[in-house]
């Protein structure tokens, strides 16, 4: 059965058949109905794999992501699938157990025939030359790709690391601990060089910094080790992601018994659900993640729409502040900093 | 640049070509690697899509999984895409707002060549008639197929229910509230269930009944709602999952001023990460999910190998107990119920 006997049976084109078939495309409701009613009595079913190879299209989006399992991702997951489904396209996972499996990884994306990449991992100019050899389209998620050229969409961390170190610093935080993310994460990094700029700037002491793998544990076991190495707790802890301020934040309040905010203001970042739960009440930083996902989406169709000519396109958000319970800062001087 | 230009540069034989582009398939190192640089030096890549034309396998296997931001899915997830990627196989990812738009989402699963699909959902008999008659192999996860013709893999989400009830019924609990789980979600219905026949079983009063929405928001509006109509808090309060626990938790100690687990005891269900974090540590059931994944893809894989001749199978774990620090259960009293 083709979609020939489809479109006689139905008594309509054939490119109307296929129109029914390809989502997203325009038709009328009357023809849609023919159509389905048509295709479900010939038991008709275009075959994808069969139409990829006249069409060149496989619907399908592979999505390269570490970390399926961390708080955060899930969120990117679901907005990315939504705003693909909409397109017509699906998701194929690609999951890392670290960014740094991310080559490995490409290796087997090749094997498919994928309509375009969206890469939550950071591309290295080598690799983006072979997407390009290889004509396939690729968007880089939240990480600023070596080379520019790509299309890429972000949340600015490094000066999201900025806005949290001077609105602490200008609430009268002296002396900062840092719990830093895993040494190949690309966003763990610029998180905390912008903290480190900011506070170098206001001429202020440096932070000590201990190093995390972005869980609870580890925002627990850095907490300790920075309380150890200062002889006492600092006046704020900057954390580079909400997991592990919130592991510091128990590890204060049930383990060491220091007082958050009173003696010591704790900041994360991604307003991850629970960081907004009653126990926590988080002072941290949200990155726009639907608005995100939506622009992935559509610079990545019209790449793909586009063939590869379009322009590349570099789409930077910036992280929205927070105001939880976790923090000392004094209103006015935030509000002024913000104006 | 066929399969044939690589035997013939690399010197051996074409199916030793495909063997080494086939996930899992035996090939010495050897030649592996006299493959791989000839492959690299003629720039040949296998089509997946010309190849799924030939031997009918896309090495794609369709999820089916509602609610991906939920903070259990994530992990199931996980697991599944690790497990399946262990056998050359990812994951084309298809997400439901609900449970009640499988049938929506099914339709556009026919249009892709999947080798099999793994489906986080309640599949009916004419749907699982419908996988048969394609010939498109299929597990159920987590959910009781309606018809015994295909092969599932569940935690036992019924015996859960009957094993938390129990459990706080023998500790002395008389008077239960249960905060269930969305209309539409089975494995919400059997847990829920399961704790009723238990009490009835019992003797004990009627639980008092609720329903949420698996997420925090109404765990919390939820124990209000119980507290309002009960004139005060019940002994025990049963959540349907672990999230919807946790929002009671909040609720009861930073909004209403109820001791937990001194006068109203909290339990949930799947034990999410966040419920074991030192502001909650509750009470609550673990399901295997390493487990049940390496299950499904071991069934699936199955079924893909025999092309559906394989009988069918269901496996059914038991969920574990994980005790936390929000139910007052008698240690001896438990211990007895477990022998």
């Amino acid at each position: 059965m083709t979609s020939y006997d489809v479109a006689l049976l139905a008594g309509v084109s054939q490119s109307a058949v296929s129109r029914c078939f390809k989502p997203g495309a325009s038709v009328s409701r009357d023809t849609y109905a023919r159509v389905m009613k048509a295709a479900e009595s010939l038991d008709y079913i275009p075959n994808a794999a069969a139409r990829s190879l006249i069409t060149r299209r496989s619907n399908m989006v592979a999505v390269l992501i570490s970390n399926v399992a961390n708080l955060y991702y899930p969120e990117a997951l679901s907005e990315l699938s939504q705003q693909l489904n909409r397109r017509g396209k699906r998701v194929l996972l690609f999951t890392m157990q670290q960014e740094s499996d991310f080559e490995e990884v490409l290796a087997d994306v090749w094997q498919y025939q994928v309509d375009g990449v969206i890469a939550a991992a950071s591309l290295s100019a080598p690799q983006v030359a072979e997407f390009a050899r290889r004509r396939v389209p690729v968007v880089a998620f939240n990480r600023k790709p070596a080379d520019q050229g790509v299309s890429c969409v972000v949340c600015d961390q490094h000066e999201g690391g900025r806005m949290l170190a001077s609105r602490l610093a200008a609430a009268g935080h002296r002396q900062f601990g840092v719990i830093a993310g895993p040494v190949d994460s690309s966003v763990g990094r610029e998180r905390l060089h912008g903290a480190i700029e900011c506070l170098r700037e206001l001429g202020l002491p440096e932070p000590c910094i201990v190093t995390g793998q972005f869980d609870y544990a580890s925002g627990a076991r850095g907490l300790r080790e920075l309380v150890s190495r200062l002889g006492k707790a600092p006046d704020a802890l900057i954390c580079c992601n909400d997991v592990m301020a919130i592991g510091a934040l128990d590890c204060a309040r049930h383990e060491l018994g220091i007082d958050v905010p009173g003696r010591m203001s704790v900041v994360g970042f991604d307003a991850v659900e629970p960081s907004n739960w009653a126990s926590y009440r988080l002072t941290t930083l949200r990155q726009p993640m639907q608005k995100m996902a939506l622009a992935a989406a559509d610079l990545l169709s019209t790449q793909i729409e586009s063939e590869g000519e379009a322009p590349h396109e570099s789409r930077i958000f910036l992280p929205q502040f927070v105001d939880g319970d976790t923090a000392r800062l004094s209103r006015i001087e935030a509000d002024f900093l913000v104006a």
